[in-house]
């Protein structure tokens, strides 16, 4: 590996500048992006392995980020597995019948191997385009995520359907989440063995809870995730939103490092969830829409906050936004790779 | 004043039950509202001291809840001031023209009490009925919440407009917050001296924010508008959702109470905003479309975490969903008043 900041950064060593990656790095954000889709739709570009590699090269090459992320989608899982599912775009995840009795649960069958045989194709056919260039990092949405989305059928803001189910059928919900997790793992599992270097698990939504709900509904379906991994050996990344009263629960489940939004001060949620754990974040995507010097600003302050310490990752707190400028993004990897600490701070 | 029970809490007084109220007890899970709004659309409640008086005792009535709140919308002194806005139902406010500009915000004029007056009679009629059975709660959206809908013209999940305008537009920015701080503090100030006996100030928006924005961009002018309101003989609830990392931004800025949602735990939300201020909250109000027990358990829990100080205003952590059960509600409040916290707990 070249360039093993991030990989570092996850196992809290010492790395010559800060890494630097971004959270949908490779999208609509990128012009050479907008024209390979004009050719590909979002799951075509996941099923060519070379398309796939392209795609997912772009955002290094232009942006001199210190990691590559699989251009896939956190519902790839589920698509694998056959469900009626679209991306649609400005929207997201649309699911043709919402997942929302026992017989829906029953009817998703186990994730096999040769379902993400394509995943694992570009994998491997983007780990030779990057020859070792930086590393690659795999990912998928965790159970709670996948469920709103199933049981929404759609991207909501309040998951009503979803909380209904939980709390009403406490038995459909965990048939549904432990029947994700084992998915979820299966799908990490195939990822790391296709060559993946890290791990991230999108759990998005799940800052939507209470902790008590959290920790009742959620935790033990996302533990049982982390277990069933937890012999791979590759770093995991746990990453949410608005979770800043779940942080301490979400580091009990696991992750070499913990993804947090912007709702939280970074220095706050590094002390909380402990010093042993790595901590990625945490700029508001929406700062890069406003002018440099906010931009600077902001990001200044996030890293003054990490204090070079090892284990800070820079990250946005959530995906880029479409109508982001490049421009700001490179400027900002060379931002956070000039940056020194103030001594003694 | 007959059940002085919320006025009590909020001026940190024991009370002999908890105080239990809630966002939108007034609306659309009450069948007689409903029967209202075959009648009547929304805004025309508000224009007809009458009605709107009817609707607002609807839930004292039937429910048996500690206070009343004036039936309006939290865009009403915009929408008092003339601005081509409406309240769509299961959408929200809808902004005909967004503000986004410097004339547009320049547009915009100072509200006189006689823009209000009608709110004045509304809240006449209601203390005529209510005739000193519960306290009489007035509210208003605060400066960020109302410039957010303003901006977007509509609500948003991201508020990118709203951030972008802030970023890029600091000059723009203040202005408009300047000026809705100043038109806010004049429509408490009529309610205030029209009879309420309370009043709630909705922020309900400002977690979309990191707190390094709050403070910049937020806070002054929310500040203006707790200063233009400082004489005021009632006591203010400061609210808003996903706060978590605002609660001590909020409490420096004012608030005899601070109003929190779920996804912070009551005991640990109050610590850090201090045991002189009251609270209040904080059941996810989705939780009552779950079977009672689910109820019952994340109700006891609050009211477990509150420990029977005094300072505990019962309620939901957002507005209650049109899909409640009134009956659910009833027994919730049942609950809170017969609730009897652990000796030594």
């Amino acid at each position: 590996m070249q360039n093993p900041r991030v990989l570092n950064a996850l196992h809290l060593r010492p790395t010559d500048r800060t890494p630097v990656w971004f959270m949908r790095q490779a999208g609509r954000s990128l012009p050479e992006y907008r024209k390979v889709r004009e050719r590909h739709s979002l799951l075509e570009i996941c099923r060519i392995p070379e398309v796939c590699a392209e795609v997912t090269l772009q955002p290094v090459r232009r942006l001199g980020v210190d990691a590559a992320i699989l251009f896939a989608d956190i519902m790839l899982p589920l698509i694998a597995l056959g469900l009626d599912l679209d991306i649609v775009e400005g929207v997201g995840p649309v699911v043709a019948r919402p997942v929302r009795e026992a017989n829906d649960v029953r009817a998703l069958r186990p994730l096999e191997p040769e379902d993400v045989q394509f995943v694992a194709d570009d994998i491997h056919a983007t780990l030779e385009t990057l020859a070792g260039a930086v590393p690659l990092i795999g990912f998928s949405g965790a159970p709670f995520t996948l469920a709103s989305y199933l049981v929404e059928g759609k991207p909501s803001r309040d998951f009503l359907m979803t909380k209904r189910l939980m709390y009403a059928r406490p038995d459909i919900w965990e048939e549904l989440m432990s029947h994700l997790g084992r998915i979820v793992a299966a799908y990490l599992r195939a990822q790391a063995e296709a060559g993946v270097q890290a791990l991230q698990i999108f759990d998005s939504w799940v800052g939507a809870l209470s902790l008590d709900d959290y920790l009742r509904y959620v935790q033990p379906y996302t533990r049982m995730l982390f277990d069933g991994i937890a012999d791979l050996a590759v770093p995991v990344i746990h990453f949410g939103t608005g979770t800043s009263s779940l942080l301490e629960a979400m580091r009990d489940v696991g992750g070499d490092g913990i993804g947090i939004d912007w709702r939280i001060p970074l220095e706050v949620a590094w002390q909380r969830i402990g010093r042993d754990r790595a901590i990625q974040g945490n700029l508001d995507p929406l700062v890069l829409l406003g002018p440099w010097e906010v931009v600077e600003r902001e990001s200044r302050a996030i890293l003054d906050r990490a204090g070079g310490r090892p284990g800070h990752i820079f990250n946005v707190g959530h995906g880029i936004h479409p109508q982001t400028d490049p421009d700001q993004l490179q400027r900002l990897v060379e931002l956070v790779h000039g940056y020194e600490p103030v001594k003694g701070a």
